[in-house]
């Protein structure tokens, strides 16, 4: 069956008929639609009424192939089903950091949700450096919740199990698994390396031993380790934001997988910008380390709030149920053994979070989909040279992960890779 | 519906109406059925011709509960469907050393297979000091198909996913979580220990911290890490023998799991068998050493074994594909990342494997399932002093997991830990 993409009006006519919407749109109203076209995967359409604009809403449709690609990477539609479960699922435990959906149809595998009409698109927004305050703390806490209540150390087992198994995303985990850790350390076609990138860092990529040992044990975890249901793709283009309000947007990925995987990618995508920075904060001959040390500043608030708020999740759960406490450990009088146990979960959970932080900032910069804090500079030495850093960066923090002690030693680090390159200049 | 265990002749009829268990059994032939009742969880029949004894079957049914316990402890009946689709993908990969499935009948929750006439459980032979002379080489052969082929390092991901779904036993993993990974280390009502068994022991497993991290650590391994299809419970009741055959039994604990678990469950059992054989070596005047060094000889020969041909079929599965040939980690012209990733596959592994073995020491020696290993031991102080062995070593393996660096420092280990005992007497 041929996929075409809905018109206007048959979008128009067909959001009319759903009752909540159309109240939502103003009854019958005269309808504006316009297809974002940013999307990877799917069609998106901002929807809103022409009379009055605010009453608007937001259409996704998933075609039956990877939209970045065209019908020649075919995808089943079915993802969107994933994605308005992770929604739904995601908007309970944090109604105010993920859209609402109104309506999800899945037979034309559509949601209509919440439009987010204030807020852009962070990537764009640290791009232009602006400074976000509320940013940290709100992922924080949409790390801990989500991350804590997916997982068995709040749900009953059998629940987790059941949980995880509807989780299941075969094809979506796929294009991670391949994209992400396989193709960008192979000399695979769909790789793009940008024109002045040396050849040295490529070739480092496919035969440095411990670098592809660690990205190998990396994959296993991301196949193996059913910890929680992640969001899967939460990227600093996964995030609306403007200066009091933070959402989490586009969950097809999500599935039961390892904690670290979200914190990475959301830490990577911090990390890709500070490295950028470099750029995009001289064009104007404006000094960048203001907006690059506000940049670490939220690694290391996003890292340090989340670690604190799950543990406190963690603690309240075993503390509040009373008789009924249940404590993954067993039963433990003095909160010694747990305590000491929180404490290695969390250093474990650190170590894996930057490993996923290492392998999404690498095939950022040589795999096939890139980000435009680095594709828009638009000087190649100077980009190939910022590409240089986060490859060697990623490496560090893959290869020492289990010895990279804290956040600040992270950040530490980004700091000298930057400085080590300003003095090669 | 209340549950009524077949009688004889019900049974007899029943087999008779099956062409295909008539026809092994003699057609219409008159049938000895004899009920072996040392199962913890189900009802198990020999059925056998009257006049040729050797045409025998056997039949285990599944009755709603947990036997060990009775009705108080209800379980689905499911758990057959669990076991018959074990018995037969591992009978697929290793048909030497998995009984045949003659039938399976998903409305009586009953499986009718090979009798294994001329073998014993392994556990009695151990007790006895039975020497199997190929039987380390057949576990380690079972050991390395079964935990490869059901894993990402062979599998299609897709395949291997919906493998995993499948193999989801919330039921049986949750007797695991709680009989293996909490109560032991609780002041739970179902732990039993044995009467001269110090205090101070008991208090070391509630209290010591750094136990009871380790052990949370493997809990959740065993609750997250979906690597491969396991058969959950092989300990050496599992396991029936002779001098020239192995078989592996009772996989109603199927479920997609660590690798190490499996591995643990029986260096776990030859390693209880070694310290109990202090008294079943000595009991008739005899000397336990030469059993002794044996059954340590059994841990360190399934160990190596095992290593040695998961890794054999991981090479092949890399190296034989020719143009279609698949490695995990990616394309790697030297082999030299992939035998990197390998070495550090199979470090994690064995420290896996020994959190795990220490894991299912502990829990038979003050959990509610034991073993003969330790229970037939009729002299409290003895026994007593064995199972605190038991304890300590456990505890080192747990402890220790990562730092222990091969098999033969874990032997060194248990034969210190057996002389520092003989000193101390």
């Amino acid at each position: 069956m041929e996929f075409e993409a809905l018109t206007s009006s048959e979008l128009a006519a067909y959001l009319h008929r759903i009752p909540a919407v159309n109240a939502l749109l103003g009854d019958d109203s005269e309808l504006e639609v316009v297809e974002v076209g940013d999307g990877n995967l799917n069609y998106v359409y901002f929807v809103s009424n022409v009379q009055v604009p605010q009453q608007s809403v937001v259409v996704k449709q998933a075609p039956p192939f990877l939209r970045l690609v065209g019908e020649a990477w075919p995808l089943t539609r079915q993802r969107m089903e994933h994605e308005v479960a992770a929604l739904r699922r995601f908007g309970a435990l944090c109604p105010q950091h993920v859209p609402q959906v109104y309506h999800a149809d899945s037979e034309l595998f559509l949601v209509v949700m919440q439009r987010l009409a204030s807020h852009r698109i962070l990537r764009r927004g640290l791009i232009d450096g602006i400074v976000y305050p509320k940013l940290a703390g709100h992922m924080a806490t949409y790390l801990a919740r989500t991350l804590f209540y997916g997982s068995d150390l709040f749900l009953d087992a059998e629940a987790k199990k059941e949980a995880a198994r509807a989780g299941i995303n075969s094809e979506l985990c796929k294009i991670t698994e391949e994209l992400v850790f396989t193709f960008p350390f192979e000399g695979h076609p769909s790789n793009v390396y940008s024109e002045a990138l040396p050849k040295a860092a490529i070739e480092r990529l496919r035969h440095h031993v411990p670098l592809r040992v660690a990205v190998a044990q990396m994959k296993w975890a991301f196949m193996n380790h059913a910890e929680t249901l992640l969001h899967g793709d939460l990227h600093t283009g996964s995030i609306m934001v403007n200066q009091d309000e933070s959402y989490v947007i586009d969950p097809e990925f999500a599935f039961y997988g390892p904690m670290g995987f979200d914190v990475g990618a959301l830490l990577a995508n911090f990390l890709l910008a500070f490295f950028s920075r470099e750029w995009h904060g001289r064009v104007d001959g404006a000094d960048p380390r203001p907006y690059q040390s506000w940049l670490l500043k939220q690694v290391v608030e996003v890292w340090n709030g989340f670690a604190a708020q799950f543990l406190g999740l963690w603690r309240e759960h075993e503390n509040t149920g009373g008789a009924n406490s249940w404590h993954f450990i067993g039963d433990d009088p003095s909160h010694e053994c747990a305590e000491a146990f929180r404490a290695a979960f969390i250093r474990r959970l650190f170590a894996d979070t930057l490993g996923f932080t290492g392998c999404k900032m690498i095939r950022r910069i040589v795999g096939m989909a890139k980000v435009a804090d680095i594709t828009s500079i638009p000087d190649a030495a100077a980009r190939a040279a910022i590409e240089v850093r986060c490859l060697q960066f990623a490496e560090t923090l893959l290869v020492q992960r289990e010895a990279l002690m804290g956040i600040e030693e992270v950040v530490e680090l980004a700091t000298a890779t930057q400085l080590s390159r300003e003095v090669d200049a």
